[in-house]
């Protein structure tokens, strides 16, 4: 891995994914006493940083691999990225999803003309049937956050971030299966100046949090978070990159969440989904390790259900 | 009224407001089948565009009238703005709000340590107690439309979003008092390049139609629209700009609104108010009459409360 991958992928993936804006609150910065850059992937294409880590996936198939389309599974945005990347890209898009995932992801598949299953909330019953689609039809499966070239395309958010900000201290990114945390830390790596990572997980999902103490990786016995998006576990591919390269994951409340999401919404005045609230409540609660720093954060994604909101 | 004035108000105010950003999405372009641009005035400092008029106000007082202080009366986002471009400007802020004011644009002007006074929800009520604070402490009343300084203030938005995109075939703003309209159809008469202006109003609180069909400033019987910044009317300081200036005013139903207002929070991510839904709806219902044009949008504000949505 060389700074280079990370800067190919940057060029392969441009013409389908924004350069998403960078935002500051003058307001939350006097919050936490340090200088916040939000990299708003929320306004991201299907709304989620997960359609860089697909279209990269997607455009490193083979010809005739491609042509027999892709299949994976998620809860949500990963479901949405891959069938606007397959559709961008012409190619087929068979998508896993859990029965609990939100009605609004569902929409957002469907309307990327993905084919949705559904399946039972659990991630072996969501591997299972992605493995039969697979065999029955060829397509290829794409992992969400355990495959390399996911995670460099994830990586390039980061990427992008500190090309607009090269001094940042330190990037926050949410914890969910890895695959940004693990993107991220290769782009702090390669081009911060010493710019650290950590993560943002909440209690009742922080397989992360203990995967790194123990040094292997653990699961999760519940997922009782409001998180949708980071109740899933690290991978074989991503969690020795998060071992090599992230400092610390900081674990958050349930009740700090969803008061970092109404803060966002209050006063960016812009939409993010619980799982992105995560970095900013790590934050708040870890203030005082960041006083005067400058610090970027990864809002990950802006797919909420406006019926089904928290406040 | 030339060229200059508007240019001369944006030097004097632009370190106190922001340049904000203008944003686009590929969905609701092909929805209405026009290149639309949305500049987003939610993201101003105190979250909507008075934070323009009420600094320009303001910064044109003498020395010795700002040390008496200001005072107004507003529904909400007037009163944030001047409570904060008077913090900013070390000049003390008295603010009518109506009892009926959202409870979240109440907490932001006394977050800005703006003083509160409340009235009974009518023009009249307002007005006088305006009037008797300003008899009793000297402080200068600032209209929150019906100013000269402060339409010009107003104007300053559609300037930059005319910068940013120069060859706007329309730009469209919500109207509630007039004074944002009139600032940018000023605007667009001095900068724009055959730029037209249009209105978007709630038939709830149709006033403004009602006047440029009439040709004298019309009032509202009553205001049962969830657009709780379009509920007043015209003054005869901004009407005649209105009349000169702005091409049409379209008018939309409540659900138009609310629909136009869910549309851009779940494709667009960003929070904003009834109020600013208004011209999208307008957009949405007229279509027709903009297919394959460049249009810009005025988003008002971004000023709502989370715990009383409309869905």
């Amino acid at each position: 891995m060389r700074q280079e991958t990370l800067a190919a992928c940057r060029k392969r993936i441009s013409s389908y994914v924004h350069n998403t804006p960078v935002l500051s609150s003058r307001l939350i910065n006097e919050l936490i006493g340090a200088e916040m850059f939000f990299k708003c992937e929320n306004f991201q294409r299907a709304g989620a940083y997960k359609m860089r880590g697909a279209t990269n996936a997607i455009l490193q198939l083979p010809d005739g691999q491609r042509a027999k389309g892709v299949v994976t599974h998620s809860s949500g945005n990963f479901a949405q990225a891959v069938a606007l990347a397959a559709k961008s890209l012409g190619v087929k898009a068979h998508i896993v999803m859990p029965t609990s995932a939100p009605e609004v992801k569902k929409v957002g598949v469907k309307q990327y003309e993905g084919i949705i299953y559904e399946c039972q909330p659990t991630l072996a019953a969501r591997q299972a049937m992605a493995d039969k689609i697979a065999e029955e039809t060829g397509a290829t499966f794409l992992h969400p956050s355990n495959d390399i070239n996911v995670i460099i395309g994830q990586g390039t958010a980061a990427m992008e971030l500190l090309e607009d900000q090269p001094d940042l201290h330190a990037i926050f990114c949410p914890v969910g299966g890895g695959g940004l945390i693990a993107g991220s830390a290769l782009a702090a790596h390669f081009l911060g100046r010493d710019c650290k990572v950590y993560g943002g997980e909440p209690f009742e999902a922080d397989d992360a949090y203990r995967s790194l103490q123990s040094g292997k990786i653990e699961g999760n016995e519940t997922v009782n978070t409001i998180a949708d998006g980071l109740r899933t576990t690290l991978g074989d591919k991503n969690f020795p990159i998060i071992k090599e390269h992230v400092t610390e994951i900081f674990r958050v409340t349930e009740d700090e969440i969803v008061a970092a999401m109404r803060l966002v919404w209050e006063r960016m005045k812009i939409i993010i989904e619980p799982s992105s609230a995560v970095t900013l409540a790590a934050l708040i609660r870890n203030k005082k390790s960041f006083r005067n720093r400058r610090v970027g954060v990864i809002i990950s994604g802006g797919n909420v259900d406006l019926n089904n909101l928290p406040f």
